[in-house]
C-alpha cells in the first residue's frame, strides 16, 4: 500500500435523507485522514439481508485486493448476532453476522481461506450512548483502524459457524434448470440465480438453443444485448455478473410479468 | 493539517438527481484540488430546515475538528437572508442565515465560543448569471478557500444575531417529562427531543422504570435494542445519537403509529 | 496535473440502489488507485438521453480543465451504438454515442476543436461475461488509463458523425420568443431553454420588462429571487446556469402547473 490511501466500501440501507452514511465516514476519517471512502450503494431495501448479499456479491471483485468491505443491514443490531470481521483472499469484510456474506463465503460454505472473527475487543469501538448504530460505533472504527495496519486478530477471536444464508441453486434435471429470480434491480430487470457456467454444463459444449420461462413469459433464444428486441417483449441475456438475466428494453420486467423475487425461472434446453 | 487533506462536508437538499451537488464539488476541486468532500446527506425534504438542523446537530461530531460543514438547505436564496460562516469549537460551518445552524449553536443560543460571520466579500465567490444557487456560487467556493488557508475574518463581519429555530425543550414537571417527535428518520423510526440526559436528571441515580406514551402507543420499559420485541409493536431505546426513539422491529413506527413531527411524546416515571 | 489525482465525474441513471456505480468506482481504483471520483447524478430518470444531457451540460465547466466526465444512460449498450470518447478544451467526456454529449458539441454541432474517438481498442477494456453493463467494462477502464497517461488517440480511431439529440432552440420573433421547458428539476422547477443571452439580444440593451406564459399562468416580471413572491405564485427567474426558470417559492412550479417537458413557453417584451 505505501503511499496509496486504502480503500473502504460502504453498503447499507441507510439511504441518503439521513446523517448516517456521513457519521459513518466522519468516524472513519477522524482515525484515517488518509482512507478512500467509496460507497457502493445506500438504498437498498430496509432490513433485506437477501438484496445486501446480493449487491456485495455482485461487486467486490471490482475492487482492488485487500480492499475493506463494510455492509451493513442490521435489523438485530446491539442484540445478540456478532460484529464479524471476515478475512477472504480478495478483502476485508465487516459486517454483521446475519448472513449477509454468504455469497463472499462462496456457494459450499466458508472456505479453507476464508478467516470469520468475531469483533469483540471494545477498546477499538466508539463509545456511543446506544446500541443501534454499530455501523458507526463499531464497524466503521474497524475499518479505519485496519487501514492504519492493526492486525485482524487484534479484533476478536476466530469463530468457524458464521451465520448463511439458505440461497437455493438451480435444480438440474436433464434438459432443464429450473432456477429463480434472485434480485430485481432499479431497472426492474429480473435477475435470477442461473448463471452462464450453469448453462455451459448443460449444453455440453454443443451449439444449443435455449427458451426462458418465467411468470407468463416464454422467451426464445438469448439475445446479445437489450436493444435486440426494441419492442420491449421479455428477453433473457446474460449480464456483466454472469447471471441470466430477464430484461425489457427501455421498461421494466417486474412491471410488464407481474414478479417478484423468488419466482421460478425454468431453462429448457431447446436443440 | 500539513499533509492530510481537509474535509469539506455538504449537506443539502438537492437530492441526486440533478447536477447541483457535483457542481458543488467541481467548484471546490477547482480551487483546492486535494480536498476530500464528504456527502452527509443529500435527499433531505425540500426547504425542510429543521431536517436540516437535526440531520447536521446529529453528524458534526463524528468529523475530524476544524473540518468544513456546508450546510444548503435554502429557500431563501438570493433574497435578503444573509451567507453566514460560524466557526466553533467543533468545526466551521457554512449556511444560510435561517436557523439551519441552530443545533451548531447550541441550546441556549451562540455561545461565547461560537463566531459568526455575515459573508460580504464578494471577490471570493463565483461570478453567476443568476441568484439561485449560493451553493455553488458562495458556500463552495468559500469553503474551498478555507481548506487553502484563507482566515474566516477575510470573508466578511463579525454579526451577533444569527436566526434561531425555536426548537422547544421537553416540559418537565415532577415524574413526567412532556417531549416531541423532533425527526422521523428514513426507517420510520421517531427520534424524540427527549434524551438520556433528561432521562437521567428526572430519575436521579435511582433505578427506575420508564412508561413512554406517544400517539395510542403506551410502552412499557426501555429496550436496549430494536430485535428485543421482534414482533413489531413500538418499543423506546436510547439511541446512538442520546435521544429516546420509538421504533418497531423491521417495521415503521412512524406508519403503525401514523406520527408526524410535532406529536407528543409523555415520559413517566413508573416506580 | 504532476502531484494532483485527476478528476473523474460520474453522471448515470444507475441509481443508488444496486450496486452499478460502486462497481464502476472499483474498476476505477484498481487502476488508477490515486484518481479523485466525483458524483454528479446518479438517480436520473432510467433510460432518458434528454435529461442526461442537460445535466452534465449544466455541470461540467464547474469542473478544473482536464477533468474526465463518464455519462452512461444507455439504452443500447452492447448493441451497434459505439462507446466514444469526445476531446474539448473542457474536458473529456466518454459516453454512448447516443447524444447524451449534444450540449458538450455546442449549439452547432462538434466544433473544430471538438475530437470524437471511437473506442475499439478492447485490450484496455475489461474482459466481461456480459454485454450489459459497458459503464464498467469500458467507459470506467478507459477514464482511469486516461488518468494514467495514455493518449486519447490510444483508444480507437477519429470519426465524423456523432449522434446528436434534436435540441430546439427558442423561435424569435419581433417582440416574442417561443421556447420550451427543457428539464425540470428535483424541486419541480421548470428549466426552460430560453437564457439570459436570448432575452438580452431581444432587449438590445434597452431597460424592458418581460411577460412570460406557461401553461395557464401569465407572469408579470422577472425575479431576482424566490422569495420575492411568497405566497408561493408562479414567478420566472435568471437561474445559475442561465437560463429562464419558471419557479414557484417552496413550492413545485411542475405541480402546480401541470407542467411536462416540452410545454411551450413564451417571452414577450412588453416595454
Amino acid at each position: 500500500m505505501a503511499s496509496v490511501a486504502p480503500f473502504i466500501t460502504l453498503t447499507t440501507d441507510f439511504g441518503t435523507r439521513d446523517h448516517f452514511v456521513g457519521s459513518m465516514k466522519g468516524v472513519i476519517l477522524s482515525i484515517s485522514p488518509r482512507a478512500t471512502i467509496v460507497d457502493i450503494a445506500h438504498d437498498l431495501p430496509p432490513h433485506d439481508v437477501e438484496a445486501a448479499a446480493f449487491q456485495i456479491g455482485c461487486a467486490y471483485r471490482d475492487f482492488p485486493r485487500r480492499s475493506i468491505h463494510v455492509v451493513v443491514v442490521d435489523p438485530g443490531v446491539g442484540g445478540p448476532r456478532r460484529p464479524i470481521l471476515a478475512v477472504t483472499d480478495w478483502g476485508l469484510f465487516l459486517a454483521p453476522d446475519n448472513g449477509v456474506l454468504t455469497r463472499v463465503y462462496g456457494e459450499s460454505g466458508p472456505a479453507e481461506s476464508v478467516r470469520v472473527i468475531h469483533l469483540t475487543t471494545a477498546h477499538y469501538f466508539k463509545v456511543s450512548p446506544g446500541q443501534t448504530f454499530h455501523g458507526r460505533d463499531i464497524f466503521a472504527p474497524v475499518a479505519a483502524w485496519l487501514t492504519r495496519g492493526v492486525e485482524p486478530m487484534k479484533f476478536g477471536d476466530m469463530m468457524q459457524d458464521p451465520v448463511r444464508l439458505d440461497l437455493p441453486e438451480p435444480t438440474v434435471e436433464k434438459k432443464r434448470l429450473i432456477g429463480r429470480v434472485a434480485y430485481i434491480d432499479r431497472f426492474g430487470n429480473l435477475i435470477t440465480n442461473v448463471t452462464a457456467v450453469h448453462l455451459q454444463a448443460l449444453a455440453a459444449c454443443r451449439p444449443v438453443r435455449w427458451q426462458v420461462r418465467v411468470k407468463q413469459a416464454v422467451i426464445e433464444g438469448l439475445s446479445e444485448y437489450y436493444a435486440e428486441r426494441p419492442g420491449g417483449e421479455p428477453q433473457a441475456v446474460i449480464n456483466s455478473s454472469g447471471h441470466l438475466e430477464i430484461a425489457c428494453y427501455q421498461a421494466s420486467a417486474q412491471t410488464r410479468l407481474a414478479a417478484f423475487r423468488g419466482d421460478a425461472v425454468t431453462v429448457t434446453l431447446a436443440a
